[in-house]
């Protein structure tokens, strides 16, 4: 993975694909499937996601403040739908779905190397979590996997309902 | 345009396409592009979105705490990009990209008919708005065409540059 430099990183989560969100409790780490973000700020990147009360990731994120947000190329698939289908309660997803936890720089959350692009997040804003769950996370730092950077990714319909990324079109203009 | 229920608003956002925002300020319709959006709630249907001080709509959805966002198909591309290339303050882009506005049930932001998906909402919540221009909205309303429910939409890369929905998957999964 190479460094993705951060003032293109809501080039890759704009275009809305499932992530996968890291965290880490206890040096424990744990991964959930994630639809609800989106960009709030270009430079440094701004995050909003929702991570339900819920979840088991809620505590870890809530307590350590760090998660990385990793997408995951469309042949991965059947480990995204699984992950979102077992609880870090109960399973080591790492283990069960064979990803590789790789070291971050600057968070405790893991990267996952089968994925194309990982953004190790801090979290800076709590004000909406009481009421919405809301998460503000700031990206600190971004890596591509440079042979994988194109790779189509998964946009969630519900119930394990998926569009794959199809055709690229590239029309001129001049917003970022 | 047929009902679309509330609880099924979530499957046609969670994917993360490229929206139209209308908005309505003295009984003059404007638009805008838009790519910064989630959801924040199943039903009724919550939606975070971000909406710049710096675009012309903002006085607008601020003023009335209406919009509509409506889903263009990817062969409105074009459009959608001239829509993003100029402001409301100089232009009528309903008239200027031929879209033909619609009279919504709930709001007077209007309806766009060439789009496969119009949800109306009024705003929920402003808490995030000065710190981050983030606006929740509820959706309260939705509409969709039903011969063009399944047309492909458009995920922004950046300057003018997206991906086409492409294949469908389907997946067992007990996840909405």
């Amino acid at each position: 993975m190479r460094n993705l430099e951060l003032d293109k990183v809501y080039q890759k989560l704009e275009p809305g694909p499932v992530v996968l969100l890291t965290t880490a409790e206890c040096g424990r780490p744990n991964v959930m499937t994630m639809s609800w973000h989106m960009m709030v700020e270009f430079n440094p990147p701004l995050i909003a996601c929702v991570v339900s009360e819920a979840d088991y990731s809620f505590r870890a994120l809530s307590q350590s403040g760090e998660a990385v947000i990793a997408i995951p190329p469309a042949d991965l698939a059947e480990t995204v739908v699984g992950i979102g289908n077992c609880s870090g309660r109960d399973v080591d997803k790492f283990a069960r779905f064979g990803l590789t936890a790789k070291r971050a720089n600057e968070v405790e959350a893991p990267l996952i190397e089968q994925c194309i692009v990982n953004i190790e997040c801090k979290v800076l804003d709590r004000g909406m979590v009481k009421r919405y769950n809301l998460f503000i996370l700031e990206a600190v730092k971004a890596w591509v996997d440079p042979k994988r950077a194109e790779a189509p990714t998964l946009h969630h319909c519900g119930y394990g309902r998926f569009r794959i990324d199809g055709e690229e079109l590239r029309l001129r203009s001049a917003k970022p």
